[in-house]
């Protein structure tokens, strides 16, 4: 897709450090969770080198948190996922993917259990918020269900540790990854979390209100010169060749767990009664019909691949049998690498072909060496 | 806000028709419902210019369709809505707002009443898919939801009735507004409906696949010739001249009906059961707080309101009494134009200020003209 501009509304709402961001150089944006969010500074490329060596702070305030409170909300929790999170401990952050009736993803957020009987269910891009009310309303349970005033920001790349220990105490080297732990400073209270969507190390900081997110902003900026601190936001090229999955994208209300590498999430024997239990046992029993694959795609003028919007066919002898859910060109690997849905007869040895939106054609590999996954 | 890219992903969807609306020239997007929508062709002054004397065709895929089917599909969504829907026929639409346990409005979409048992949810922008099945399931109704593959197309402005007549024959001039026909045409089914998001008349054709609405695109542009047909999209300046609010921006889950000028869809009082009975009838009971009031903003230098982001202050005598929740500037009216929110202890006589993102101070003056409602 060309370049064209996104036009302002309410509707698309700004994050908390929106002017910061702006004057800053952002180039481009995405909407998520009815928000803007970065997309790049100075090219996709750029940050990515920078990304990987020295430390970015992320401007995340689209990471909406729906907060559960109440007699019943481990119970809701626990029934719009297929994880087991009584085993949750205070202080810790779960990965989960929220599952309905017919085993549909519906998100897959970060979990945080605040106190026994308060949660934060921090999501990626669908009304996770209208579905929690709907089942809740509808269930009968004991809990309020809100969107608060929550702006996270995230700190990643290597030099993450040194600067945030600079910042908020030489404690934050013990903090275990998807563990988080409440935070004063200069009277502002807010959760810092070992956790964010990179592997490149870091944290990401739960901001009460837009002024907190501002005002520490400035507090990492200040302390992060040193450490050739730059903006950033969640780089495509990073992200896919870390394995990690964007909902939406990769995985929708069409894919079950188990079909986009998921399943180690999925407790399925669980005691806790949840919504997908039954839809997800019938998959386990009959085995998926797609599955996710990490390909390779070759063009022999070496054209790079560019990121797709609508899925592009994946086909093989002729035939459709897939699609391409993410692509880019890996600076790492020096390879044009997709993440696709591939229907499950098809023969993961042969060749695959894809034809981009601007007509290149590739060939596609499925790579044996897997991309890690989130923890 | 300044003018950004907005990066492809497949998680922001491609409407029906991108290939044809990005040949002919569309220049801003926004997105709706995790799609693509047409912000502008030439500029929104000159696209306004073009709608409210020619006809325009639009692409509006992103109008996705709650499909509700079952024999209790009635009864949710009825629960859904305070609007009486008992009253719908077949072949009628209903504009009606739906709202939630607290009052808060979720959408406000068209319901097409399909069959007895099949109702379709036109929807604006939020995930009413996971809100109506986390509802259903909770209550333990006997309906199955879904979202279709129904793309729409809008046939738009004073030419409008002689289009479509020229195309699917002179039964289009007797349809009324708000009622919608089945028609077939060269082996395609589809919805012919008489409505739209704009006040200059015309049309929303619900099609099967993108296939067909690329078909019936072709169709309608080639005979549209002969009237000066153009590539259009809502226009911000007529749908605020036009009074058409738009949900994410004139409302949110914060607002009730009786704040936003929505009170006439409301009936209280309805033999069916619906979630926001109580809620609204304590709004009734005791007023509102806080109310839509249509403004003037008028600038010494005689300097035009830009379309604004976030929404922004108004205050009156330096306290802040309400806010901006969108403008532009009018060209019918030749003035700054705003949908704000006010608070009901504000004196609507007095004067007041907002100061707009490029820090343009304008003095604030409450129209009494009542720009005109959706029916």
């Amino acid at each position: 897709m060309a370049s064209f501009s996104i036009s302002p509304s309410s509707r698309i709402r700004q994050t908390a450090c929106h002017e910061k961001v702006v004057a800053l150089g952002v180039k481009g944006f995405t909407v998520y969770n009815h928000m803007l969010l970065p997309t790049y500074f100075e090219s996709v490329e750029a940050d990515y080198d920078h990304l990987v060596k020295y430390v970015q702070l992320w401007d995340v305030s689209c990471e909406r948190q729906v907060k559960i409170t109440g007699p019943d909300a481990l119970r809701l929790v626990e029934y719009m996922t297929p994880r087991d999170i009584s085993k949750c401990k205070l202080g810790q952050c779960m990965y989960a993917p929220l599952v309905d009736e017919n085993g549909g993803i519906v998100n897959d957020p970060i979990i945080l259990k605040i106190t026994e009987d308060e949660y934060w269910l921090s999501i990626a891009d669908s009304d996770v918020l209208l579905w929690a009310k709907g089942l809740a309303h509808g269930l009968g349970l004991n809990v309020e269900i809100t969107e608060p005033e929550i702006y996270p920001l995230a700190v990643q790349g290597p030099l993450s540790n040194d600067l945030m220990a600079s910042v908020f105490g030489d404690w934050v080297y013990d903090l275990k990854f998807f563990y988080y732990k409440e935070f004063e400073l200069e009277g502002m209270k807010f959760i810092i979390a070992r956790s964010g969507w990179s592997k490149q190390g870091g944290f990401e900081i739960y901001l009460n209100g837009k002024e907190d997110a501002n005002r520490v902003w400035d507090i990492i900026w200040e302390a992060g010169k040193v450490h050739n601190i730059r903006p950033g936001c969640p780089n495509l090229v990073e992200r896919i060749e870390s394995g990690l999955l964007s909902y939406g994208n990769d995985m929708t209300l069409m894919n079950n767990p188990f079909e986009v590498n998921l399943g180690k999430y999925c407790q399925l024997d669980k005691a806790a009664d949840y919504i997908s239990r039954k839809a997800l046992k019938a998959v386990e029993a009959n085995g998926v019909t797609q599955h996710m694959q990490y390909m390779i795609l070759e063009n022999e003028e070496g054209i790079r691949v560019q990121p797709n919007s609508d899925p592009l066919a994946v086909t093989q002898n002729g035939v459709q049998v897939g699609s391409v859910r993410s692509s880019a060109y890996s600076i790492k690997y020096q390879a044009s690498l997709a993440f696709t849905i591939i229907d499950a007869k098809a023969d993961l040895s042969g060749n695959f072909e894809v034809v981009d939106q601007a007509g290149t054609h590739f060939k596609g590999i499925i790579s044996n060496e897997k991309w890690e996954m989130p923890a």
